[in-house]
């Protein structure tokens, strides 16, 4: 594995940009939730044993970071619920891969089973090589920087 | 997608078991660092810019979680350095669904690129069906709460 240290290392890569979006246990439950077709702040809440404060913090959150959207689905009274944009729909393979993980270092009885709607085959995940399509590891990849020189300083960081 | 409420899910998946060990934004830029090689303090706060005491903190907490190990690299003075373990390393595919994540959503212009070593191929993250093959996306797979009757409670969980 090569070693990327500065000056040649992007100075605000695209985990450390994800994770000011969404680097938060409780916004990776709520999401884990979305993904099990929960969209109500009662059933956030109660399936997750969250207060009430933080969880309307989190939701503040995601619809600001265009990962969830509000709907309203009742006029009288006005009730709106949270669907995952398309934006969010994308964070799915990140909770797999942290399911996954969970699956295999912290248990030995998996508690649920991910299989392809189809056909009842199990999922797996995997990286490949798009020209070769060899399954890879971390040790068959290598980081380019993409930038020759520094990158200017990103106006959305802080 | 199915919509699961309790009681049919599990009280506590692999989810929130991974994310009580690693759902943390610093520990998550701390793994990132391993993962483009750094293992010294030193470098993880100069890279980082992040506080001594934070950081011992978050590396402490690796350690007892046996996702990194200490290993003395100096007698005199008496100096350790932090390498990943083989449950560390599997951490792999969920940085890099975190960056392409990020690549996809936050930027315009990815500062890092993935290729395959062997053959310079761009490298993808896929969810597959282990029997017929196919590439998965969220809406073609199931869930299937193992467990016919709610689980005891974990003693792990507090």
């Amino acid at each position: 594995m090569c070693t990327l240290n500065r000056p040649d290392r992007p100075e605000r890569d695209s985990v450390q940009a994800a994770l000011e979006e969404i680097g938060d246990r409780w916004t990776f439950l709520i999401l884990r939730e979305c993904f099990f077709g929960v969209r109500r702040f009662a059933d956030f809440r109660r399936n997750l044993g969250i207060a009430g404060n933080i969880l309307a913090d989190r939701l503040e959150s995601l619809v600001g970071h265009d990962v969830l959207e509000r709907q309203r689905y009742s006029e009288h009274p006005p009730r709106q619920e949270y669907r995952l944009t398309a934006k969010g729909r994308d964070l799915y393979e990140i909770s797999v891969a942290i399911m996954r993980w969970g699956d295999r270092w912290l248990t030995d009885d998996p508690p649920l089973a991910l299989t392809h709607r189809a056909d009842g085959g199990a999922v797996e995940q995997v990286l490949r090589c798009t020209a070769c399509d060899a399954h890879l590891d971390s040790r068959d990849i290598a980081y380019h920087p993409t930038h020759a020189t520094p990158a200017p300083p990103d106006p959305r960081a802080t």
